[in-house]
């Protein structure tokens, strides 16, 4: 298979386990469970559950303990989009071109759901396998509490929100994203790693420091994609960051300078890759991928 | 000590822990970490971390695990709370005779303070702690998670909400309340027990059983307050669940039924008790305490 193929196959698996995990549950309230699937099916690039796999297989995890993180870190970022989303919050009506969570449901609703989904992410995480230490384990909860909360994605999007319409330098606007959408990148691919052989964790550095310079690559890239993308590919206004009086990449760097940095971060993400004595040939063609797309 | 000493000096030393635990966070950004904080050490009963550390003593529990479980429990109800009390969902500007987290902060930074208190509440507890088997801790993080979520309490909230004006039965009415609150009283306790000894683990089911009739029996209270108690005590509007149109035990059994079935489901917790072997003489003083407030 090519990398479009397997692209392809991996969004097919988690769309369906994702449907699996949500209709096997016994809806204490039915409207609940319908807002935690449409936030979960709703689409998207399944970027961090592609990389928790992909990552997790090179490093020989368990495939059900390593499914099951990769349905964990979707189901956070799938929560951090519902609440990011929200009237007090982004406001945003319209997300991959279907109407969001709480436009769909109601506020509460999407509150709730959202609460839910980051819940059902460390239920995930921490139900017992018995193909995994369970020292192991405890570390990738650990690990995944740690990337998202108040010192990591959380921290990013309130950062983030206070930002609007001040002038960051370029190290203000990194912190913003290493944390909002960084953090959670590097999680998907340590979880992958934690969940491997003892011989892998020797590569954890390595393995984090290709993540972090491909977390912050995508952002520059989004913010690229602001400015050159089309409304139609990208599922929400080309230009809306620049209407909302965002600091971007291209804003601080022009767009030239911002492909420079683009182009500069996913050097250091293949060579920390390369100190990789795995073959990391589909990560290398991912970050390719990711770091050019049009939308 | 008493009772009551035992209470205050448990309140002054999880309040002590709340402070220090986020004093000696990184904040990466200021006000979400100054919104955590208010909603942590706003006060309140502290009803969960007692039960925690309480039940954990009784079971031979570790001091240090037991003490984050009980900051974890606590983190679950502070962020449960600052989520109930945002416009859409329940609307409160005042909690305990003081502005609730969305008007001292922002409705934004409210709804981040709870979901990077919910995240808090797992890296707590997923702490490595040599003391405790690393199985044993999965445990627990995976019980909090399961009480917590779409099929614990964020499941009652979207009960609750759903039932707002309407007609319920009393079973249709325990069945918010098992969820909403009872299912973290439940965790309170049964935190304590898995945190304990292997000999204690075999009264899970009797230790659950309190738990569950006593989360009911103080849901009972809570109606019967609302009815009988003052506002100033309170700290809310006396008949406010009346104000909003809301489904009690006193309009469904009338005043003298609910206390009827207060004191049955007291009796059950207090029988339950009686099957452990140890000595739970402070839990039978404390539901006493509890069932019999008047705020």
């Amino acid at each position: 298979m090519n990398l479009s193929q397997v692209l392809a196959q991996t969004r097919a698996d988690i769309n369906q386990q994702l449907e699996q995990l949500l209709q096997q549950r016994q809806a204490v309230a039915a409207p609940l469970n319908e807002a935690m699937h449409y936030a979960l099916v709703l689409g998207g690039k399944r970027v961090r559950p592609f990389l928790t796999l992909q990552v997790g297989a090179i490093c020989g995890a368990p495939t059900a303990m390593l499914q099951r993180a990769s349905l964990a870190i979707e189901c956070i970022h799938a929560y951090s989009l519902v609440h990011d989303d929200l009237p007090a919050m982004d406001d945003d009506a319209l997300r991959r071109g279907h109407p969001t969570c709480h436009i769909a449901f109601d506020e509460a609703t999407a509150i709730l759901a959202g609460d839910a989904l980051q819940t059902l992410a460390f239920e995930l995480i921490s139900e017992a396998d018995a193909a995994v230490a369970p020292a192991q384990q405890l570390q990738m909860v650990q690990m995944l509490a740690q990337a998202s909360g108040d010192l990591g994605m959380c921290g990013g999007q309130a950062l983030d929100l206070s930002a609007t319409g001040k002038a960051l330098s370029e190290t203000e606007l990194a912190q913003v994203h290493i944390h909002k959408t960084g953090a959670l990148i590097q999680a998907a691919v340590k979880l992958g790693v934690l969940c491997g052989s003892p011989a892998a964790q020797h590569y954890l550095a390595d393995f984090d420091e290709f993540a972090y310079n491909l977390g912050l690559a995508f952002q520059v890239q989004d913010d690229i994609l602001d400015v050159i993308g089309d409304t139609a590919a990208l599922g929400k206004q080309q230009g809306s960051d620049v209407a909302a009086d965002k600091a971007t990449y291209v804003r601080l760097l022009g767009l030239e300078g911002a492909i420079e940095r683009r182009d500069q971060l996913h050097q250091k993400a293949l060579h920390a890759l390369a100190r990789i004595p795995y073959n990391t040939e589909v990560l290398e063609a991912f970050a390719d991928h990711l770091l050019n797309r049009n939308h």
